[in-house]
């Protein structure tokens, strides 16, 4: 697929939703309409795609969504588009409506699939990370992480009136799939008497030595953030395990779930957001194709796809040190 | 004891904190120097009174603690307390201080203490009522119960946005013991497809069938709320059994927890929590002793701790039939 | 106009909106469809109905409002609507789409209106109480005012942070009209050290004798809670009186204006807004025309139109009475 | 001042208090304490220091204050720290408590005292940025700049819901000094009609086109975001030029003023202060004197004081572009 000038953009947000895709999409399709495109919308996802959910948009469908949680082109697993035929059908629909150019929202999922298919069929594809998991290189930050890190912080701010009130040892779950990102905030933002993380396997027994040396430090109320992806198991479990070993400690588990994913986006995410929506349009117009759009040290950043996803971000080695200070 | 004139009075929390004992302990202690009597603080609740970690209260110590979630002054079970022997040692360590009258804020288990220990030492006593549950009689509203269902409502606001985005089903466990009150609130301020609460058992059918009809009505997302207290189990349980009838749904379980005891008491609770302290001790200085003070239909009502804590509140039958209407 | 049985009824919010007013509106428009009505929306209040701005209302217009604050029908005033021939019009308008009874969510002018409207062209009228100003007789509470009060408490939360680091005095005013009731909550709920009100007088020399005697005791950050509708002028004015005479205060005046009308509703307003849409499509059945629903006690009142403008609500002597205990 | 080692380490804050110095100042104390150095704090900044209110800090002192707005050592203006005689008193002060070194945390003037005193007496001293304007350089972020920006926000959404009931033209006013940051980040969080930055001059007459421009369009409501710094003037001397040219519009103006400085902080300002906090008493400790600690690219950087000063940060052209944008 040749193409002189893109100027039938469609957008879709793909894979768990992430606070700011509302922000994201708006900025992309307001850009189209500043460079005078037809822009559209897919919903659901790549499954929209390939049931042909595709609706051109006015200015109207993108009226007060900035400062929604969620997704209003709504998201949705598809496995037949990891078929040769389901992309085969997807791309037929993307014509029918002679789409040019495509803006993919989402994780290194979703991604994966726009690079996928722009390997296949030429169409012009561009990445926005959108994720609270915060897990893809090409970016310092994704859309919805740090909504998602304030989530935490002001559930586990509630959670510490009720511990230091009973004297109470809390083990709170944080998402992030494999990556500590979230966790790891959390840990320092609501000072943690410690943070477990998958990308660090903490034994059991050093925890319990914390706990013991913290109990005679006369600290009595206290918060440890478990990662839901870690090896050692979920905060359900390790506090199983530390139960058995500090039996005159009172514990409780909270595990925050979903709500991590909702919420009206912060300020932070809202203008990442923006800024990429415009990168992303702006790309595509200056044939940045299969690219993901970033923002390092407050730039516009095009990484390769391929590199966002494999090159994935690790937890910063400094970060955990400033954890293990602050939470001695 | 023959109390001609109360100079000291001691307030102590119990049972499970609420949000806005802060703002009640300051109002106590306040009103109690309006009226130039000493005030002493019982740390860790009746357990705390058999410790004798009781402390005169100064200014200072309710500065900036009013918009605070938990309470300063701590809670805690005892066992000991039950015991004659426990309210004996208990009774002494007020005798030591010279303490006169006492200020009890909790739900209906620490009020029980209040009215026995008044029964046994005749020490003038009165309760404030102070739990997230609001199953108490003699009182419109309980002090913690609206944050409690305003922290609830804000984290469902949250899901729902992933819950729209991905066309989910979400069951929400809420807390409430064995009342549905915070439940029934939750249900219509968040626009429930179906709220099961302890004191109406919903068939699993019934639920069933309205999800059923929900599904036809193209009404995608759906929150369940449901109490902790309710016997048809709890959310988890709930939503494993609708998975195996509606196995087409992806759904989703969170169990908001501790999170809904902790945060800044709401306006409406600061508010409550203030009146019922200047009440608490304009009461015990007009000889009202053994009695609950509440708010009914805005004024301040004296209710006997025998009769609050048994006649407790029930979910008014209109309230559930409003759930039932904007639920259809 | 005679009507057996009424099948069309109209909603309209008008006056100041209020956070609730959505909340209300679905529950009009969810009760009348569940009791196969056929509902419409009034856009822009009475100015719309002149301009025959009404639309049939479906589900899908009532989907996700409930937790949005303002209203999606809108709001405005209407000087037409105060000639005879701006209600002609309006009643024709409402005559064409066959529509047979009216909700009107709103304060007293919006109500009076109503009232007139019944009283000229018989067509069953009944209001809701939509306020942040809590100023109508008839319900204990108005949608909107407990949002308004947990926003302005949340806002002076903010403020006295600052307030506290640099020792200043900061005057903020809060809304109300000619009312004091949020101000009354505001200088209850945020320990304010004196509170204004519209509705007794304090003259200037008595809150400079109280701001002295806070600093004797060493009590260095003050803040006064001052409602705009008081005689004594805004915070603005009174911060100025106050300069001349303590000019060793750091003064600092924030006037919370219009953002005390927006957010989402408090889970207390969302369930008022609740009942309260209910019970005015029943009432409509039942055959109660010219009244306003209201909540007393927490149960379902209606009042004649009339007697909840006229006899409207005053601050309860007692409320003041603590304001004044707790900020001694 | 010759120091070999370092055992006394002093901390300040100073300025204009910004949410995220409580969480500064107890990562540095407990940094101090990881090092096992005696950590003093400076309460009310210089003026603190020449009136030697000087205290050792423990543990306790630092507990449950991260999550807190404002700062607990509190801030203070002190003219006579700019002269020689009274930085003479405050070297003895220091001396007096065998402090070796000085952590100051707060904006440019705090910063330019650091540097003044260090020239002077040779106390090794180190910056940490704390200013919601976030107008230094030799940073990504100040801390206490995203939660203003937050708060900003969350408070724009709310007059967002009304402007929008009523359609009505809003004037926002937003603080930042001479820096247009916040309201930059105002204007893109908020989708504003326009956004007036005190770098950027923006004609009258331009905004009018704008303003004509979108009533074309057919939106009604708008936003339009005022740094308090700009020569065009504040926010209510914009408006009513406004109104004379476009006497239609229905325009109201809420200025958000000090409500912006206070709050619980932001997960990112908790955890960014958490970073500087350990990174500033590590920087003693390595002998880096007369440097602010700053986070660039998410790597700690120290930077000369009289360069972060000098350098004032500039709102980045690429930023102004996407609000154009966006705004259109």
């Amino acid at each position: 697929m040749e193409v002189t000038t893109i100027k039938r953009i469609a957008v879709l947000t793909s894979g768990g939703d992430a606070p700011g895709m509302n922000a994201a999409i708006r900025a992309v399709v307001r850009t189209g309409f500043y460079y005078n495109l037809e822009m559209f919308g897919i919903y659901r996802g790549y499954e929209g795609m390939i049931q042909n959910e595709i609706k051109k948009l006015e200015s109207k469908h993108i009226s007060h969504v900035l400062e929604r949680g969620g997704t209003f082109l709504k998201s949705a697993r598809s496995t037949e588009f990891r078929t040769p035929e389901g992309r085969k059908k997807a791309f037929e629909n993307l014509q029918k409506h002679g789409i040019d150019a495509l803006v993919v929202i989402g994780g290194d999922g979703s991604l994966t699939g726009a690079h996928l298919f722009y390997k296949e069929y030429g169409i012009p594809a561009i990445g926005i990370p959108g994720t609270i998991d915060n897990d893809l290189a090409g970016t310092d930050l994704t859309v919805g992480f740090d909504t998602a890190c304030n989530t935490a912080i002001e559930a586990i701010d509630k959670i510490r009136d009720t511990a230091t009130s009973h004297d109470r040892l809390f083990f709170v779950e944080v998402m992030g799939r494999d990556a500590g990102f979230i966790a790891i905030n959390a840990g320092i933002g609501s000072a943690a008497a410690a943070t477990l993380i998958p990308e660090k396997k903490m034994p059991i027994e050093r925890l319990v030595e914390r706990l013991k040396a913290r109990t005679k430090a006369m600290k009595q109320s206290n918060i440890v953030i478990v990662a839901e992806g870690g090896k050692s198991g979920g905060a359900a479990e390790i506090a199983e395990k530390i139960k058995k070993q500090l039996p005159y400690y009172d514990i409780k588990v909270t595990i925050l779930g979903h709500l991590q994913r909702g919420g009206a986006p912060s300020a932070m995410d809202r203008v990442l957001a923006s800024k990429l929506g415009v990168a992303a349009v702006e790309g595509l117009l200056q044939g940045k194709y299969d690219v993901m759009a970033g923002v390092i040290n407050n730039k516009v950043v095009y990484t390769p796809i391929a590199k966002a996803i494999v090159g994935s971000k690790e937890v910063d080695e400094d970060d955990f040190r400033v954890v293990r200070i602050l939470s001695t």
